[in-house]
């Protein structure tokens, strides 16, 4: 992979973007074409699971290549250990400069570095507390009041103030607000100011406010290598689009509900409770989907336009051409299907997203515009990222593997059979429905290709056959017939979890070195003579 | 429990000594009147089992009070990750000094150290790489030639050279080995050696100059409360013992081995594989146990003796009344029950460990000489120690339950119903007989009581019903009429590994008073108006 020396690694990910939400994944009315370019130039990657389907436990996923059982951060503002190493770490050994423009989600483990007397006031405890992605404009997109009252002022919202925006929280009075034809503003927390325009034209919008920060960043970094992670705010919630993008799509554009009566009736325990929270109650009614889905759909419309300024501005300065660019997002949005609104459980809708990777060197002309059904996880990214700065793939901490092959269209050899998510849920009111306690509030998710069998705590599991049901609307993990292949998944589930790096401070090459060699260090163990 | 408020812990650790060879758990010809005493006067507790059978991971759950599967120290040597917490952390916010005299066999996490930058030559670093156990007089108990030379010289090796013993390894040249009576001096590394006595005298061995190092800790730090982990090195191997003690019993002595033909015949993969290796072969001849078991019996007698004089010391010095003495071990020995040396297996011959807990308050009175029946593991102690230092439960990283019931006899309430151990046998020539890979050699042990059952990645598992056999020699794994057994054992072992708390950075009542709360925070998830 390493013909162009170190290529940089423009990492895009947006936020709560469905994998189907793109014409190269199969949208009807939604047209995507910087998108689908990118795809035409580089490998769509078809299924690409995330270890999470929430925002903070899949970045952290994402970002440190390890699964959520591995890493700790198993939901969203919970700390990242200060054991735990991410692609930061690797990269910068490598000469890279590893920054963000947008969202990662990671908070600090300030207990963790106090304790090993580098607080966040230091410049490690710092670096750490972002996860070892330099901040170059962090920036979580949830601005509220409370946000602004307790932590630091995100530069975008300095900078609506510097625009003129008045308030303390323009993110929220103006990028995320809406005003009505009849002049009435309707704050973007609820949702049905969806179908108004923002209160901010599109140029001063969080999607175009963060792709001009790259290009700035792009620039400032000159020669040296970098990965930039562009982390767009959008189109996750507040469900606030600036105009025309607000109105580009109407009622009739939308996709029906992918969801039956017989699910709701026959809802698992974990389904219904999920289904009964304020998301699902709401996006189970037409009035609600009609007015935020298109809104969703102007959104990342808005992400293809700012992505097509982006690649062309790349292309103009002459960076295209060693910019390895890579597209996905953190989870989906079940917008209504299901019965469900928001993500956190495994349907496609919200564990499933797109993942293209377009490498413009000649060492990948030969699988272009490839369309790849392997099963993939997040968690390969880091080590793609690895193999793309020419550094030695990690037999330590990273449990997801180089994607790289399927770019060069070399051997792939024995590849995975099966997808790996987990949900920790004890922090949604689900939880409290349930009656369960905060320690054994667990899901997890295995997908062969085919059938999908999700695993509660507690519960029967959940199975689809995705085959026959590719929808998702008829679990059989009651059914007695199918007891036997519940039985093999859960079998399969205790080997993922107890084969997961739980052994992080020791490589493998490591242990192969010292197995059964204790008489190199002059140990004889049950020696006679 | 804190009536006097913060008594000192002197909590004793023997390493590789069995369950069953004291006087007060049955041993019917060693003698060990102290520690007999000490279960007389406090609670004995009967079904003790570690968190593995070896001694790095079994002392890294001990002091950290988490499995091994969450702190990954899964052998001998792994570094402990910088983001572990031990009883050092605990206590030493409590006010404790809390040091060791002797074996850790913590090994600090360089690479994670130097990250954050707090390598071990900073006092942070160095703390760590301790395990935040003050090194009094930190000593593994392996000095060999490659140890003296990539590593500092122990305490001990130094003052065995001030006492003139000459060349640069005393520890193996005169503490380690035996001289026959023709003169002939043999390396303890072969254990033909045992039958003859040590090149020093009982008050140069280790184990009385530990019981010395103990007494000069316990006076250096007077009034102010401590925690001293007196962690002898024997019985371990090199099984030479001083005179007296290599000559205090014979053959005649030893209990007859723990084996049958069938279960050497019959033997499950992984225990044939184990067997195979050189301790195994060892063991299974008369001759070696005849020589080798005699010698044991004498170490554990020596420490039986040294531990009188500490304990008639602190009550002269007026110590013993605000003083808890806890008394157990990392493991056991199978000494050729089963075929096998050495430990690593969950037979009670190697995972079961004594356990006694003293505490001369008043509060305590009602149970002395109590003996429990209750299943514990080694991860119970430090939140034990908590407790009796006045702490608040740690409801964020500690795995264990607090042991202070039993003592003061209040309520129990629902108590664990099943023990887990666990082993990374990666390291072990087995595994490369078995041929398996680094990450895959994993073994994990439920026993509810009665029944015990082995989990092997990769083979049929291994059961045991310790009512009908408790000798452990019929593995009924692998009979149909046990298969359902089985499947209930792997269910439980899948919910065991999902609900660890992999979530180490944040505490359940943290998670609890976040649960269903982000409208707290201005945040408000599919509302509609």
């Amino acid at each position: 992979m390493t013909e162009d020396a170190k290529p940089n690694i423009l990492f895009i990910m947006c936020d709560q973007l469905r994998w189907d939400y793109l014409s190269c994944n199969g949208h009807p009315t939604l047209k995507t074409p910087n998108i689908d370019r990118l795809a035409e130039q580089g490998v769509l990657f078809e299924r690409c699971y995330v270890q999470s389907p929430v925002c903070g436990p899949s970045r952290a996923s994402t970002y440190s290549g390890r699964y959520v059982s591995s890493h700790g951060v198993t939901w969203n503002g919970v700390p990242f250990p200060v054991g735990e190493w991410t692609m930061g770490d690797y990269l910068s050994r490598a000469g890279y400069r590893v920054a963000v423009a947008g969202k990662t989600h990671i908070v600090p483990d300030r207990a963790g570095l106090e304790r090993i007397g580098r607080p966040v006031t230091t410049p490690e405890g710092r670096l750490h507390g972002q996860g070892h992605i330099e901040p170059f404009d962090r920036d979580d997109g949830i601005h509220t009041d409370v946000f602004l009252e307790h932590g630091p002022r995100p530069r975008y919202s300095s900078w609506l103030q510097a625009q003129g925006y008045e308030g303390n929280n323009p993110w929220h009075d103006y990028a995320n607000s809406v005003e009505t034809p009849e002049g009435d503003v309707i704050s973007g927390w609820q949702m049905r100011s969806a179908p108004y325009p923002a209160r901010v034209p599109a140029d001063h919008s969080e999607t175009a406010y963060f792709t001009d920060r790259a290009m700035q960043f792009i620039e400032e970094t000159g020669d040296r290598p970098w990965l930039l992670h562009l982390s767009y705010i959008k189109p996750h919630w507040p469900y606030v689009a600036p105009a025309p993008y607000h109105a580009l799509y109407c009622a009739a554009d939308i996709l029906p509900a992918v969801r039956s009566d017989a699910e709701r009736e026959a809802a698992h325990p974990i389904a219904k409770a999920f289904m009964d929270m304020e998301p699902g109650k709401s996006f189970s009614r037409d009035e609600v989907r009609e007015a935020v889905i298109p809104a969703y759909m102007g959104l990342i419309k808005q992400v293809d336009d700012e992505l097509g300024r982006l690649f062309a501005w790349l292309t103009e300065t002459g960076r295209a051409e060693n910019t390895v660019i890579v597209f996905t997002s953190d989870h989906g949005d079940y917008l209504g299907d299901h019965w469900m609104g928001e993500k956190e459980l495994f349907h496609d809708a919200s564990a499933r997203v797109p993942l293209i990777i377009m490498d413009p060197r000649a060492c990948t002309d030969a699988t272009r515009g490839r369309r790849v059904a392997a099963l993939t996880e997040a968690i390969d990214l880091v080590p793609t990222f690895l193999d793309l700065a020419g550094l030695p793939p990690d037999d330590q901490r990273l449990e997801g593997r180089s994607l790289t092959p399927f770019l060069t269209g070399s051997e792939i050899g024995d590849w995975r059979k099966m997808v790996f998510s987990e949900l920790d849920y004890a922090f949604y009111g689900a939880r409290l429905t349930l009656g369960r306690g905060p320690g054994d509030a667990r899901l997890a998710m295995l997908f062969d290709g085919r059938y999908k069998y999700v695993y509660s705590v507690g519960y029967r599991p959940q199975l689809f056959d995705l085959e026959a049901d590719p929808s998702e609307l008829n679990d059989l993990g009651a059914l007695p017939e199918q007891a036997r292949r519940c039985e093999d998944f859960r079998a399969a589930l205790l080997d993922r979890y107890i084969t997961l790096r739980h052994r992080a401070t020791e490589s493998d090459s490591s242990v192969n070195a010292r197995t059964a060699r204790e008489t190199d260090l002059g140990i004889h163990i049950g020696r006679w003579k």
